[in-house]
Formats: C-alpha cells, structure tokens, sequence
C-alpha cells in the first residue's frame, strides 16, 4: 500500500450558506492529493496527459462525517492499495486541524489513450514508481 | 416512488481540459434537480432554511458512465424510492440529448434542526406533500 | 446595440458562507448569458469552437450593487454595442426577481485561430447574423 | 505600500476545454492572496468575520495577460497601496513559472458590521497591524 498525505486550506469559494465547504469541492481536494501523490513519485499528472494517456474518474464515492469550514488547514490522507492495471484506485481520509476524521472517499480513474480514445495499460515508467511501494505485499 | 426531470445546460466553466465536464461538478446537477423537485411538489429548500431545517448531504456516489461535453443539454431525472425519515435518498440518471444514460448518482441528505444543531424529522408540510406520492406502495 | 435577456437561477454551489453568490461566480453568469444570445441568433459558441475558431476573455470587470442570494431567479441582460472585429465586447446587467439592478459587468473576447493560436477575424457567417442588428446605428 | 506573495497550484477543476484556467476562477486566487497577506499580518479573514465584521467585493477588475494552465504554479503579488478606511483596495499581479506576468487584477472591499447590516471602519488592531507599513509615505 501506498500514502500520502498532503494540505489544502479551505478557500472562501468552496464554502456555500450553510458555512460548510460545499460537497461537490471535495472532489477537487481527492483531485489535489492524488496529483500531489504523483508527484512525491518524481512524476506527475501532467507528464501523464502530456505523454497523450489520460486518466477520467469512473466512479465516485464520498462520505461526509463531519464539516469542513472555512480557512480549516485539511490533511488529506490518499492511498493506493493495489497496483494499477487498467484502472486505479484512490482512498482518501480527510482530517481537520483537531486531527478529527471528517471526510472518506475514493475514486476509480481509467488510463486512456488520448489518441486511440481507448483504456490502455499505463506506461511503464509510472509503474516502475510504483512497483516498490507493493513489494513488500508479495 | 416520486420521479421528476429536470434539465441544464452544460456551461463552459464547468468543463475541464480533458473537455469533458469536471467530476466534481455533477453534485451541483443533482442539487439542481432535487432542489427543483422540491419546487414542483410547492415548496423549496430555501423554505426549508427559513423555517431553521438545513439538509447537509452524508453520504453521495457518482458513476460516470459517458462524459458530458460542454453545450450539452442535460437531463436529470431524480427519484425517491421512501418517504423521508431523519434522512431523505435522492437518486440521479443523467441523460444527454441522444437520451444516452451518461451518469448514475445518489445523495443520503439529512434533516438538520438548525437552532439545536441536531438531526430532527421533517417538517409535517413537506411530509404532506410527499406522501400522496408514496400512498399506492402502502 | 443588440440586446438579450436570459435568467439564472442561484444554486447554493454559488453561494458562500456570507450566504451571498460568491464573487467569483458571476463570471459563469456573464457567460451563460452571452452563450444563450448567440445561440438566440441561430449559431453558439460551441459551433464557433467546432470551425476552430475560439474565444478567451482579455478583461473582465464586475461591480457589486447588491447581493445575489441563494435560489434568486436572475435575470441576465447582455448587450453588445458595436460589431465586433478582432475583439468583441459584452455588456451585463443583472437583476434580482424585485427588479433591482443587482450587478453590472463587462467582458472583451478576442477572436483566436486555435489552428494559428493567433487573433483573427470572426467568421463571416457570425458577422452575417449580427449585422442586421447594427444597421440602423450606420 | 504593503506587498505580499503566495503561490497556488492550478488544479484540474479549474481549467476549461480551452486548456486554460477558467476566467472566473481568478477570483478565487485573488481571495487566497489577500488572505494569506492578512494572516502574514498576524490576524486573519476569519477572525474578522468572527469578531462580526464581513468584507464583500464591491467591484473587481481583471485583464488576462496570458493563459494559466494546469499544474501551474502561480505567484500572486498582492499589493495594498493606502491604509483602509470605509473601503480596502488590493491589487494583483500574477506570475507563471517563467516569470511572465500573466494577469492583472484589482478589487475593492468593504467592511461591513455583520450585525448592523452597514459599512463600519475596520477594527483598531486590524489597523494597528497595517499602519507600521505605511509610515514612510506620510
């Protein structure tokens, strides 16, 4: 398995009436930790898109335990529990400033071949990031 | 079981670069269509703030199953399989203009009493509303 | 000077925690409404994109006369004065459901060749629909 | 005059099919680097709204240079050049990787008592904290 733990700080934008950050803007944290992840690997989203393989979201869940609130600092704990094949799973843990738990999501993202617009293996670079981190689990 | 349709129009914020729209942006479609629901039945949420009961959202899920694109008149149809208790389950198909299904959702929301900060029912006008929707399933 | 009138309903993502539509959020508003007046001339912005022909905003001003609220239905009023060439600039006004002059704003586009990335002039069909609108200012 | 800088990482929400930062979402990189210049100050939004003063946008400016892309990291200059009175004016200057300016901006606030529903001056600390910036220009 595979964490990684990174901050966002909650913006006045994100917040609607209720005072809460608005349950559509997690999506966006979940999207800042796994970029984030990607790059502690010495790679990044961007070379993905750049190397024509993209990744969309197949599928989303998220459970909201208790609110976050404006100006909160929030550490989002991401993980990766298997290696990737065609798809890519992404568990998130989002904890306020009092460490309380206050968010879990995941996600799924399907590689693409930007030019055959088809799921591909992802490149073996990236993999090879990866393969040391799930060694251990052999 | 109630179901009701609603429509919006994709606007070019919330598209990405992948040229689709953005993941995290379906949950504000869903609230269009539950909020608009609620207006069909003769009330709205914006009632049910005014009278202190806010509905903050537990639990949402989003399988996304074709992209929307920007332009793309989008239908939502929304459904309640129950009546409401301390909780109310919406459920969301999106549909685009070749009546494809593009996305499949849901939201747990739950009545929140806003001046005890505490799960409440809800209120008896909104019951009576639904209810004659839900009567054959007696 | 050619004139069109659209409406938007608030969704609570626009609002924030001061319970008015978040600064930021106009600027979708503004689009919304230029999008649904070319689209009242029989051609859209995204049949623009499809002939390669894109339009990125230079400037944008907005002043606040009063708060846009959570599920206002706004009515958009979007002009443009003068027929556009390489740039095109639009006008807005935005009123609550009270009819009060709630926002004015103003956005200049140019015209760019997506094959050139290079400013050019809009298509010839585009300025055919406008034209009409402008003739009587000769 | 006070100067500050902050940086922020344009995230994948926040692009558009075009490939660029949405225009409105400029807004939003505004708001960080006021609040972050604000908390450089030793005080914060947030305390401000706590102790019932809330500072909406009255007009806002933009002109966009040259596009921000994805995984960008901005440097926002944020500038104050008069001590506040009713009102509190912020300019913005935001710069890519290479250094190229990429956006000018400028919005006015204002500050308003949360339970007067008015303008108010700003609190005394508040201006304590800003004063020693602007001694040399009297």
């Amino acid at each position: 398995m595979l964490t990684f733990e990174t901050q966002v700080r909650v913006r006045y934008s994100e917040t609607d009436q209720m005072g809460y950050v608005y349950y559509g803007n997690y999506a966006a944290y979940y999207e800042v930790a796994r970029v984030e992840m990607l790059r502690s690997l010495g790679t990044s989203y961007k070379e993905m898109e750049a190397g024509r393989i993209m990744m969309p979201v197949l599928d989303l869940t998220c459970k909201y335990v208790k609110p976050a609130k404006y100006d909160d600092l929030l550490t989002i704990k991401v993980s990766i529990r298997n290696m990737p094949s065609l798809r890519m799973k992404f568990d998130y843990e989002l904890f306020n400033e009092k460490k309380e738990l206050i968010n879990i999501g995941a996600t799924t993202l399907v590689f693409i071949d930007m030019d055959k617009n088809k799921p591909c293996f992802p490149p073996q670079d990236f993999l090879n990031r990866l393969a040391p981190h799930f060694e251990e689990s052999r």
